[in-house]
């Protein structure tokens, strides 16, 4: 599967990479290329005597998307409607998926969703008819999952209305050894599921919590 | 300490009773108060042979309020506007903790705030200044609360704008061997804990989990 991993410089993106390169052809997209490629150059390398099935590639982030059958945003909220104007044009049938989560910070971490009730319905929105909008991977600290440690294992709770773009997501996220994949209804569920991230901030602010992450029991 | 248990003839309620009736003076209220009794008397049952340093009691609501130092609203969302209607005259120093979820079902279950932005919020809007609210024990499954089982543990997550309330609702699940407090931030941040109650559901329905709960790794 083509895996195009916008905004994938950052951490949370790394810690993709690093998961699905065995299996995947992996395309980060930066707003610059070479800064894309310095990345793809680096994870390369710490996955060096890794075996691996697909490739890691840097672009612009339009490059990224071209013909990829799985975008992810890993980009700040305020970014997201420059990036999906940038890809617009190579949108054609990929499965999109939003870990994106509007929110501030003033005394505590604040979650401040658009009208529309989630980033994730923003975004389906601004999307052509057609691209399907899978909401998930809020809850992942990317420090745990650049670790690659299969024995610390959490939840992953996925929101969206198309199954198969669902099941997609759930495929990918069942690949990751630290992770479950967890339906968790429609994409409109996604307004409790973005909220996670500000209280997971807060958990770690007041009891004093190392990149939380939540399980199901 | 002396605890109200409004509503305590459901199953949370006696989740609670059989928890703290160890340690403290347990008044069960209902609205019909030989309900309540009925309710004491099998709960006394159920803890026979127990070590009990309180006792248990049941009463109509306002007489399971008056005197309380702490006061839970383990009533549905429908009925608290009339629960607090009947306890407001006996209501001067209490500490108001608020479990109470405003949600409605179609296909999945949805979260349905009022317009404070979360049922702690408005029942804050509804008690006479001075009356502290603390939001707490949204995630936890009455199953689990009730079978007394240490080895299991599942986590609170506590909102509220006052510290000593907060403190001592933290503190008193902490004497809940099953359960693990934490501070979820101010009441505001209720939005988010409330609505995993819904999510939780939807988790339960559609990946066949039972009684879950939220841990947070």
């Amino acid at each position: 599967m083509k895996i195009a991993i916008l905004g994938g410089t950052g951490d949370i993106g790394e810690g993709f990479v690093l998961n699905w390169a065995g299996n995947h052809h992996i395309r980060i997209g930066s707003r610059k290329a070479d800064k894309a490629e310095a990345a793809a150059e680096s994870y390369r390398g710490t996955l060096a005597g890794h075996e691996m099935k697909g490739d890691i590639l840097g672009f612009d982030n339009m490059t990224a998307a071209e013909g990829a059958d799985v975008i992810i945003l890993t980009v700040p909220y305020k970014h997201i409607s420059g990036v999906i104007d940038t890809v617009r044009p190579v949108l054609d049938c990929q499965i999109v998926i939003s870990p994106v989560v509007p929110m501030m910070k003033t005394e505590y971490f604040e979650y401040t969703p658009p009208t529309q009730g989630s980033a994730a319905e923003e975004i389906r929105d601004m999307l052509p008819e057609g691209i399907c909008v899978v909401a998930a991977y809020h809850t992942i600290a990317s420090g745990r999952l650049c670790s690659l440690d299969p024995t610390f294992r959490c939840d992953v709770l996925i929101c969206g209305d198309d199954r198969h773009s669902k099941d997609v997501v759930i495929d990918l996220t069942d690949e990751i050894e630290c992770l479950r994949p967890l339906d968790a209804g429609p994409l409109a569920a996604a307004r409790t599921t973005e909220s996670l991230t500000p209280m997971l901030r807060n958990l770690a602010m007041l009891n004093d919590l190392k990149d939380p992450s939540i399980k199901i029991l």
